[in-house]
């Protein structure tokens, strides 16, 4: 194999070879905003996907992905439950791929969530559900992907290629797509893209919370209801960039067992929202508090210490797309001060292959 | 608050005062084949509910349930979606009790499944879903409980009992009524007494496991397909009694993202079946073996130095009962040795009261 670096057409380094450790991962963090105004510009688009759904009168709704954009497919279990009325589920891609099932899809929407739209798995399964009945949607960052061509209906998120490992602005912009699709309202969304600027204008204390910890080795991150998912999200950041183990509960959950792990040598990130999701979390941090644990809260009320989220304008159902954004570069801080490139972790490609 | 201890009638301690550290836990392990037995003696009471519910025509399942019971909802998502061919998910209960959604459930099937039937949400959750239309049913340790009175169709697991914090015995107990419950062949479980004996008589390897990682404060378990709960259930158990981070992925995600984690010094828990999940997440074991992670097998082909399972006359979906014996007594005999009690974990409770 040739490992000598490739050069572009006037003789120089490509960028992604010169660039400093983590600047393209900065760089995807920072185009956030305009990628989420970008997609409210395409409103209109994602109604008629949504319309065109509408129309066959889904009675259940099933959610694949994998990896970060299963994070987003939970949020959209939330808004599916929640906001639709509807049962959902998330779908274990194996059922179908590895043990051959071949359920009773009719009635079923069926959506698939995929930034490369590249795994195997998720195109195959989405292929199946096809097959079984379902109505199928595809959201993806790469049209002409096999995800993007094996649904009913798909629509391309347009954030731009994202080069860095670890997925950041695709995330977000599934977020902001998935409440589209399902039922938001796009006036409670006209907000976002000037809130999620105000929110990642916060440096000092993103260094600051890296600095307190710089030598953790294992966390635990935490939230409820449509903050889970981005404490499931934001858990995975801190694995891939910085190798630390960290560990994410609903905070029902973290009552149940988990709660033994914590000790004041291992600190949770809460995050905490302003909806009856947080409320509920606030109380079970405020216990774990009590005890002992060192917590730094993620949330429009994050204290002294916390990391602050500016959310004026925005609907509550729409938190989750800023909230996990000081938890981006909290984790491309944390994996620079310990030497890392959160561009390259070690042992990791973009698309999985899996089947 | 009165700390002293209580007594008993006649002035001496309680039974649970008096007994070494982990000697409940190891009994609740130990009763486990003949807990099963007693519930396929009674496979006809479990089939008189499954012959209801299938009258009744579900086209959707919902799965409700927490902690070790999550586990036992996800292995009969899998046995929903693979031999009933129906659409599946597992419930966030919060959406139903916090965010107050009422789903119309009309042709759903809603499971909940409880040791103790007391969590509150999951009462209240099972109640909301009876009247949004579905069918309820409840398995549960414990007649009488708030879980079991919800729902219109109920079933006792008869476990016995459950003192240790650590559910055991009543986990196992949940597989095997929910195989039968959902379509499982009680023939196909008539050895399942004997194998769970011949399983739990492994006493060397068990010990050489946990001489081997005692100083391990983090760790990986993976598995694929029916061997997935395994995983997660596994790593539960280590996290409750022992403290340390231990981190359950699907083989799958495993090489998304949380792979990045794995070096030398995190050895990878990996359950391997002998189904076409275990032959899927063989593969990518073998790759990260191949890498430099330290690898112990739990399943029918463990190794010299893994943790064997005998599986002979069992049917591979029950499995799961089998994959979780070793690893109970696993982390039961590494939280000894570290000097924990795995009866009394610092900070848990037995019934988790979230709403």
């Amino acid at each position: 194999m040739d490992h000598s670096p490739s050069t572009t057409s006037d003789g120089s380094l490509p960028m992604s070879e010169t660039m400093t450790a983590g600047a393209q991962m900065a760089a995807e963090i920072a185009e956030q905003p305009d990628v989420l105004a970008r997609l409210l510009g395409r409103a209109t688009e994602i109604e008629e996907v949504a319309a065109a759904v509408r129309r066959r009168k889904p009675r259940f709704v099933l959610l694949a992905a994998r990896g970060t954009s299963d994070h987003a497919a939970l949020y959209a279990k939330y808004l599916v439950e929640i906001r639709l009325g509807l049962p959902a589920g998330l779908v274990s891609p194996s059922t179908m791929t590895l043990y051959k099932a071949k359920p009773d899809l009719s009635d079923v929407l069926f959506v698939a969530v995929s930034q490369s739209g590249g795994s195997p798995d998720l195109a195959e399964s989405t292929a199946v559900a096809r097959e079984c009945g379902a109505t199928t949607v595809a959201l993806t960052n790469v049209p002409g992907s096999p995800v993007h061509e094996a649904a009913d209906f798909s629509f391309a998120l347009e954030a731009g290629e994202e080069l860095a490992v670890a997925a950041t602005k695709s995330y977000t912009a599934e977020l902001l797509a998935l409440y589209l699709l399902l039922g938001g309202d796009p006036a409670g969304a006209a907000a976002l893209p000037a809130a999620a600027a105000a929110t990642l204008d916060n440096a000092a204390a993103v260094h600051a919370a890296a600095a307190r910890y710089r030598f953790a080795n294992r966390l635990v991150t935490t939230g409820r209801g449509y903050s889970y998912p981005s404490a499931r999200e934001g858990a995975l950041k801190l694995m891939e960039t910085s190798y630390l183990s960290a560990h994410a509960f609903s905070t029902a959950d973290l009552l149940h067992g988990p709660v033994a792990m914590l000790d004041s040598n291992v600190p949770l990130i809460a995050v905490l929202s302003g909806d009856a999701g947080g409320d509920s979390a606030r109380a079970a941090v405020d216990r774990l508090r009590d005890t002992g644990t060192d917590v730094l809260v993620v949330g429009p009320d994050a204290g002294e210490r916390g990391l602050a989220l500016v959310t004026e304008g925005v609907v509550p159902e729409l938190a989750p797309v800023l909230e996990i954004l000081p938890l981006q570069q909290f984790a491309w801080r944390l994996a620079l001060d310990r030497g890392a490139d959160p561009d390259r972790p070690r042992g990791l490609a973009k698309v999985t292959r899996t089947r």
